[in-house]
């Protein structure tokens, strides 16, 4: 895998208002090249994974998706060469995420803060669901989030679960990791599980051996954060697992959103929430 | 759309102890040449409709899916070629539902009770959720189930609502209608809200008109069902709206299972419930 990077620091809110914004104006900030990243930005509105590959690889992506739903929730996906959603009216797909990763046959190799001069007419854009939405969901119910108090990014760790392939689309599973006090843990499951359309319930709880992570403290994305002693590490499946797959399934091109950095939508985070 | 068939015939357990049978035991019977209809068989396992298209229509079938998730709920997509599904243990797509349709550019062309004889190595299959697994819901939370009361196949409508289209595939929305109780119209939204795999909550509720629907009297599947003076008409997307697609889009050739006539998987309906 990539080793973290320059964009893999302590989370802080880009401006002291951003969770005000609209999801239009957040977008038109860093359009205009604010930086990110979006934790906290245009409270309540969904954010987005972004992966977009070449039309021929587009339905190896799909059916990628619909085989491994935990951790590749689609809430939308672009007609070929198209840079628009309706999930975010008059956005653009190619100029409106704060930071871009551009990789070619597996490995990264630019992180610009558009895609213009690279966009292909045969690209389709897949919106996959995000933690962030139900992060949410389980602060407002009461749980604490540890890495949101300690201003860091999430942890995420690449598993030793392989997800189930789809054509030439393969790679392993990408988890973020969050400790929960055991007086919060059924809520957490609950809350998340009622939000199937951004990763739902947990994948795993407890011993982190049991997904084939080796050691807590050292994430492949993100950063490690501190639990309290009787917190129990809580898995649920991560958005980047398709940035895995690209990583180890190399299309000759691809294009995603810099972790952390995420498409804003205008969707509310409730309108994905089953009941 | 096609009228109605000699398969709409009312609905009477194939026989008396059919609930009580596996699934693996269920097919076993189907591909021996059992008629179905499949309601009430192997009580408590997910069954799933059935579309097979060829590989470059794939996409299209998969997008248009992704992109109407309520009538439309993928279950598992096949490789092309394959009738096995992980669903299933040692199931046969091409035998073991009870009877199917074949389409040429559109048009209903046969209704055989296997497809081995047309069955091409480029078809990839569809399965989709099913709102037999909700009724069961319903059944146990004490939702009166008026067609089964009354021993008819449940009443499906063509509405006057376009899905999404996707590429080359278009068609109306297909809704099942259940008239439900006002004391129990919570319960029934709230139980099949639980159940997105298979449909999830209704799509409307109360006058028929709302969804450009005529006449309730005259379902386009399926068959009428008396209401009680107070019921609610209750509108449930349903899986029968790819049909409707192959319908209006008219690839050159598709597999359906025949109305009534579902693919028994081996899951357990609740696997698909969300909390």
């Amino acid at each position: 895998m990539n080793p973290a990077t320059a964009q893999d620091r302590p989370v802080t809110l880009v401006e002291p208002h951003a969770h005000a914004w609209s999801p239009g104006e957040a977008r038109a900030r860093f359009r205009a090249g604010l930086p990110g990243p979006t934790a906290g930005v245009a409270a309540g509105h969904t954010q987005a994974n972004l992966i977009s590959v070449p039309a021929d690889w587009a339905y190896d992506m799909l059916l990628f998706c619909q085989r491994n739903p935990k951790p590749c929730p689609v809430l939308d996906v672009t007609d070929a060469g198209a840079w628009t959603t309706p999930l975010a009216e008059g956005a653009d797909l190619r100029t409106d995420l704060p930071r871009y990763r551009v990789w070619e046959h597996g490995d990264l190799v630019a992180e610009p803060t558009d895609v213009v001069d690279v966009w292909r007419d045969d690209l389709v854009s897949f919106l996959i669901g995000c933690s962030f939405t139900f992060e949410w969901a389980l602060t407002e119910a009461g749980v604490p989030m540890r890495h949101i108090e300690q201003g860091r990014n999430v942890p995420m760790y690449v598993t030793g679960r392989q997800c189930r392939p789809a054509g030439r689309l393969h790679g392993p599973m990408v988890v973020s990791m969050r400790p929960v006090p055991p007086e919060h843990l059924g809520t957490a499951i609950r809350e998340s599980g009622l939000l199937p359309a951004v990763h739902g319930g947990p994948v795993h709880c407890g011993e982190a051996a049991g997904l084939g992570i080796a050691d807590l403290s050292r994430p492949d994305f993100g950063e490690a954060v501190t639990a309290e002693p009787d917190d129990i590490p809580v898995f649920w499946a991560c958005g980047v697992t398709p940035q895995a797959a690209v990583m180890a399934s190399r299309p000759p091109f691809a294009i995603t959103h810099a972790p952390g950095r995420m498409f804003l939508t205008d969707a509310r985070d409730e309108q994905y929430r089953v009941a």
